[in-house]
């Protein structure tokens, strides 16, 4: 095989992939908005079927003589072919690291988590998930053991799902946030609080819908490329730069709640709608991590959406939606949407605390990960780590270790995600700022210089390059998580005062 | 390979076809609700991989070594492993007939010809369809030809939609209905109209969204079996008796036209969600063929919902969602919803004219494939053809030829089967006032009665036995249009008093 046939072969090959994951997604997709509950049943057939094709297409040994080809030949090879060649070899070797019956058990062992999480939330029982976590727990820890025997487990928990990341660095960058968060919280909590009750008008769903689409327009996403539905827990999914979707929930006297989830996801969105189309229909295709993806969606839900100039330039369109709000200021809705106070839902933090809940998860993850907690013990170290950071009395299972749905997908490694991509963030918009008049740009209501900010140094490149890479890119420096205090600390003085 | 080896590798073959055909479903239903627009280019990329796999599933050697050790113990099989044996070897012979390739080519035109007839229909502009129905001829012309190479083209089209159909039982049946209905049409076009002001109310979108759920209950469709999604086109979409979808399209001005297609779709629901779940992922599930499943439609649309007891049932819900209504009688709905005039759109024609447009349809067909008009001639011959049976001037080629979608999808010889199904139906209703107090029933508001029967003789045999079994089974005797025929008069008898 030459060099020209195994690159065509391996064209031909991630066409086949896209195609089986782009109807995996679909079916999800269709599953969380439109279908009927026993959908389910025949749902659960046809994935099994697909994920099995799948995983037959990656494994196979014509696909392996590729990646073989392509090695032999690494130096003939231009950068973006190497990439996919190192791309696929780690995954291949994740996926041969188990036969496949264990391999296709542990896919359907996540649809079943997935099922035992949700009844386990809705009746607040943490035992009917309990028997799943211990399995998803049992299967990381033996992917990490037979993919990389060589590092710990848990920093090849972190790798998944941003490259490059160990618990050295994590905790790093933990240490260095505790530092002046821990002091910031607790001069907030002795600032007066602000006012909220703006954000419990009563905002007609007919109406949030139609603030959703102002959003969309205001944060530029193109409708003919992106759509958006309901679903309980909003996500962003995506197949092409010419298909992407977001979801978001409403409730009638919590409209914040929404709108910063169209923007959080409308984030996600923007960058797999500014992924180079050449990339498409090959693994180089989607945003490159978890990190850099929610540093995306943060920025846009957080350093744009929460901003004093985004609010000013929204506010029309939210009297008209809802005349009672007229009743506040801008400045109200400002204040109520940066009001900062320990909780107890990680998604609905606000940006001070958010670490914080990031942190409980990252403690917990490590002892589950090497084995110094069971799962028995779990609930009670998560309200213990509540109470010991947050301050906060977990009332129950549903609002306390059940939460989130990560551990049910076998996310384990996942959350520090969050954390870095609020602090990469808060360093692009002070390399932002370098550039252009910031505030004044979001003030304008038109937001075309930052997307092409981010489409240019981040977005285009997709998966081709590496996070480290994309990182440098976008900074020019390396990454600081000063930026994100003094941001931090600036927002709570603007807010609070203090 | 021995028999029960070979029925064990059939179940996982057809299990497999069912995933691709699934997730093929799924991403139409999608593309037609949800999507954005541009996502018919990722679209077309995983339909055309999927579809390809979906060939060589079907046509491999290993499928067909299944085929011919089923085949040579053929006195050993069960009824529905024959039934499975028949319909598969039909389907292999309809696959052979071409090479890959020029499969392919044709299921990449159906695509193709979907958009163009969109296209064509929004401008009205015939000239923009007429290359690609050029090329569905032909390519309809060559399978007959390669297929059944000893019957007649035509005869192979309709054998497709209603198995057993040939032109000369189409021309016996349409020579019956001739025959009463066009003096019919004469006595109600000579009497008085009735007013039909009720249809043209103003029925708000979510007040017209409430009415669909109360139907649907009014129907006894399982709402977690079975959703309900909104497009241009309205449709029914089915995977498994756990899965279907019907959908509808609202028009302020114009509700009976979105609850009848609800109640239409709602029919053909029924069908499948009523089908034994032991033939799911076999190629036994599903309604046998569309003259009985356009029975089932028609029958709830028709004889069901454009009663006087449907109506008077139904009209409190009517009056509470849209007041106005509340100026207007039972009776008066019950006589607008059954308006007899000839008209345009087949889709929005009343009962009696109905079989009028199907045989346009059909006369056009039946030369279109033997040869006896080119594609250029069509929209003339369209027009004349209106004229002559229904008497009324086609404005434009979007009220003419282009209002149906069925061409585009290469349905040749699919239209008989709404006019079959629906002298199936009133059969059907003969012989439930045999056993049910049938009027009686509709108007108590509780269908249960008319599902069992059409559950027991028609629903759950799903497509393991002929239609014309089937028929059999329900009518106990032959098929006769006299029934169909009697109906119509009697209701237009108490509509117009004629």
């Amino acid at each position: 095989m030459t060099v020209q046939e195994a690159v065509n072969k391996l064209d031909e090959l991630e066409l086949k992939e896209f195609a089986l994951g782009h109807a995996m997604g679909i079916l999800s997709y269709d599953g969380a908005t439109a279908a009927p509950k026993k959908s389910y049943i025949p749902r659960g057939k046809t994935m099994g079927c697909l994920a099995g094709e799948a995983y037959k297409l990656t494994t196979d040994k014509s696909a392996v003589a590729i990646l073989d080809t392509l090695r032999s030949h690494a130096d003939e090879l231009d950068d973006n072919t190497i990439r996919r060649l190192e791309l696929r070899e780690k995954n291949l070797k994740e996926m041969r690291a188990v036969p496949i019956e264990q391999y296709v058990e542990y896919t359907e062992l996540m649809n079943e988590a997935d099922s035992a999480w949700h009844e386990a939330k809705e009746k607040s029982d943490y035992a009917i998930f309990e028997p799943y976590l211990r399995r998803v727990i049992d299967f990381t820890k033996l992917f990490a053991e037979k993919v990389n025997p060589d590092i710990a487990p848990y920093d090849y928990c972190l790798d998944k799902y941003e490259e490059g990341l160990t618990m050295q660095k994590a905790e790093a960058f933990f240490s260095a946030l505790r530092e002046r968060i821990v002091p910031l919280i607790a001069r907030v909590g002795a600032a007066e609080a602000p006012d909220e009750s703006v954000a419990k008008v009563l905002f007609p769903i007919e109406k949030q819908r139609a603030l959703s689409d102002i959003l969309m327009d205001k944060l530029g996403l193109p409708r003919d490329r992106c759509a958006i539905g309901e679903t309980e827990h909003p996500f962003t999914t995506n197949f092409t730069p010419d298909d992407v979707r977001i979801t978001t929930h409403y409730h009638e006297k919590a409209f914040l709640s929404s709108m910063y989830s169209v923007i959080h996801e409308g984030g996600h969105a923007l960058y797999e709608l500014g992924v180079d189309p050449k990339f498409s229909f090959t693994c180089l295709s989607g945003g490159v991590t978890m990190g850099i993806h929610e540093s995306q969606s943060r920025f846009f839900e957080n350093i744009v959406g929460r901003s004093r100039g985004f609010i000013d330039n929204l506010y029309p369109d939210l009297v008209r939606l809802c005349p009672e709000i007229g009743k506040y200021s801008a400045q109200d809705i400002y204040r109520a949407a940066n009001k900062a106070q320990p909780s107890l839902i990680r998604t609905e933090a606000d940006e001070v605390t958010y670490p914080l809940h990031i942190m409980v998860r990252y403690e917990m993850e490590k002892k589950m990960i090497n084995g110094e907690v069971n799962t028995a013990e779990l609930p009670e170290m998560w309200n213990a780590y509540y109470k010991e950071y947050l301050g906060v009395t977990v009332p129950n299972d549903r609002e306390g270790i059940l939460q989130d749905s990560h551990w049910s997908g076998a996310g384990i490694g996942y959350f520090p995600s969050y954390a870095l991509g609020s602090a990469y963030g808060a360093q692009y918009l002070a390399k932002m700022r370098e550039e252009m008049d910031f505030d004044a740009v979001v003030a304008s209501g038109d937001l075309a210089p930052i997307r092409a900010w981010l489409g240019e140094k981040i977005w285009q490149y997709g998966s081709s390059k590496s996070p480290e890479w994309i990182l440098k890119n976008a900074l020019g420096a390396p990454f600081d998580p000063g930026y994100y205090l003094d941001y931090l600390e600036n927002k709570m003085k603007d807010v609070y005062g203090i």
